[in-house]
This record gives structure tokens, C-alpha cells and sequence, in this order.
């Protein structure tokens, strides 16, 4: 019998497989080995199923945002615990974060998880910004660069990154020091 | 009159905003403001424009690795040449390069191009492992991580950079600075 949880997998893996927009309910229904009536007695239809794996991602992302390390201490100890279980979180929820990264905005679903992402990097930012503001960030690096570059540099372990992989307990704690201590030494 | 390149440049607006699976001629042909026949009078179909077009960003980058700065010198200085030119590279064919990193694998011109990204990135992780050996790398970088952070890192920049951005002259030395010091300080 199938649930709603194991037809959002499948949903998911389709959607980062195809695409969300090259993915028909024909496909997932295939994908999913039941009739397409069946699927949907479940869902209302793809953008439910892109909702809900959507919402998965963010929350766990904002989940990070409300645990005691991000919301107490300085900010450069704040934005290293974030960036941490950012790395943490993708690790867990790979498929679910994937297809949030890959988001384009053709639809008010993707554009509303776009506005959320957003809204998650503005706050990163504005951590840097603070961390600036104390002395705790060297002066020059300019807030939201360095920002946008933090989160394109944890955002990229989807694009290799597998359950399983060898090395994958420390990977949290090595993207930390790389991002802090640099990937290649100064010249 | 439309020319092959224009043609091109179309194509790979809509394989960018919609997803190459998504595209289809009658996209392509509405875009361009021409009909089906006239458009299949300058290409064979979507897929030769996806070869032409994965193909410029793949020149661009192993372009870089033909340069004298990027094969003489030692190790690390090679390194931060090749870095600061792949970001300018992706600067200035941003379109292609973001079609490049956005191939998943479902045609065979895009199982090639994935084959030519990853030798790309295996002679960055080549030069890494070198200037771990030649002791310019601190020892404890895995190679292999290293590099995937690196190119992500780098190709991240894909996500965000539009031309004309202010700031845009400095970008590919603030990223060399940012891969070499670390964006947030050690704690």
C-alpha cells in the first residue's frame, strides 16, 4: 500500500530526475507502479506533491534558525553553528533540499519557496553583517557577497553529495573550517 | 533575419528559464518570433542547439587550462589563475555556463557534456592533490573535497551574478581571496 510519504518520495526523485516542469502525473503514477486514478485519490495534483517536498527543505532550514545556537551568542558563533546544521540538514533531507536549489519560479508554488529562500539567505546575511559590525569578520568582506558565496559553497554538496559516502560524519565540521580557514592557502 | 547565433542565444534563454526536457521546438520557435520550418531550416532540433551551446561553455572553461599561467609555475599559483579565470569565464558566458551546470544526464549530448565537466574538475582536484604534495596546501585538505568545494563555490556564482552588477570588476579576485581566506574567520 502506498501513503502519502512514500508517494512524495517517489514524486521528488522523478521531479530532480526530469525536472518539475518535464514531469507529468502519467510519470509519477509510472514511477510509482499505480494507476493514475489511485494517485489522485492521494494528492490533488504535481504542485501539492512539489508544496509539501518544498516545505520539508524549508522548515528544515528554518528549523536551524530557531535552535538556542543561532539565536544566542555572538554572531560569528551563531553563523557557524547554522552553517553547520545546514550542512547537516542537506546531508538528511538530500532529495528534498535538491529539488528546493533547483526551483525556478515558473509557478506561485516555486515562487513562494524561491521568497522563502531568500528570506533564509537574508538572514544569513544579516548575521555576516553583524559579525562585521562587532570586528568579529575582517573589514572588506562585503556582507552579502560573502553570504552568497557561504550559501553557494554548502548548497553545492547536492551536486555530490550521497547517503553513505565515505567521510560524510565530519563533512559538517569540514565545511566549517573551510569556509573559515580558506580552501587553497593565501600566495 | 535570425542567424545560427541568435538562434542560440534564444535557445538557451528558454532551456534555462524552463528546463531543456521542457523545451520544445514550438517553444524555441515562438521565442524567436519564427515559425517551426524556419527554425528547422537552420538546426536539425533542440538537441544540436544544446550540443553547440554546452559546447562554448566546455571550450571557455578547458580554454582556461591551455593558458600558459594555468600550465607553468607551481601548483597553487596555477590554481589561483585557473580560479580566477573560470570565474571570469562565467561571467562572461553566463548563460551557457549556467546550461552546463544545470545537465543532468537524460540525452547523450548531455552524458557527454557531464563526462567533459567531470574531467574538467578532476585536473582542478589533480592540481589540488600536486599542492598538497609540494606542501603549498596545508596537509588534512582532501583533494577530492577540496576541489567539489571549489567548483562549487565558483559555480555557485552562476545562481546570483547578472551582468552589469556593481562590484563586477572585482569578482574574480575576491573569490581567489575568499577560496584562499575563508569567508568567516576561524573561531
Amino acid at each position: 500500500m502506498y501513503d502519502a510519504n512514500s508517494l512524495l518520495a517517489v514524486a521528488v526523485a522523478e521531479f530532480n530526475t526530469r525536472g518539475y516542469d518535464a514531469t507529468s502525473m502519467e510519470d509519477l503514477s509510472r514511477a510509482a507502479g499505480i494507476t493514475k486514478s489511485s494517485f489522485y485519490h492521494h494528492v490533488s495534483g504535481k504542485e501539492e506533491l512539489l508544496r509539501v517536498a518544498l516545505g520539508r527543505a524549508l522548515d528544515g532550514l528554518f528549523g536551524i534558525l530557531e535552535e538556542p545556537a543561532a539565536q544566542e551568542g555572538p554572531a560569528l558563533s551563531r553563523l557557524r553553528h547554522i552553517i553547520f546544521r545546514q550542512v547537516e540538514v542537506l546531508m538528511a533531507e538530500l532529495p528534498y533540499v535538491t529539488l528546493l536549489l533547483r526551483v525556478r519560479g515558473n509557478t506561485e508554488t516555486e515562487r513562494w519557496a524561491l521568497a522563502r529562500r531568500r528570506a533564509f539567505d537574508a538572514s544569513i546575511a544579516s548575521l555576516v553583517a553583524d559579525a562585521v559590525a562587532d570586528g568579529e569578520v575582517r573589514a572588506g568582506v562585503e556582507p552579502s557577497l560573502a553570504a552568497r558565496l557561504l550559501s553557494g559553497t554548502v548548497n553545492s554538496i547536492s551536486e555530490w553529495y550521497r547517503p553513505g559516502r565515505a567521510g560524510s560524519e565530519t563533512l559538517p565540521a569540514e565545511v566549517v573550517r573551510i569556509v573559515s580557514e580558506g580552501i587553497i592557502p593565501p600566495a
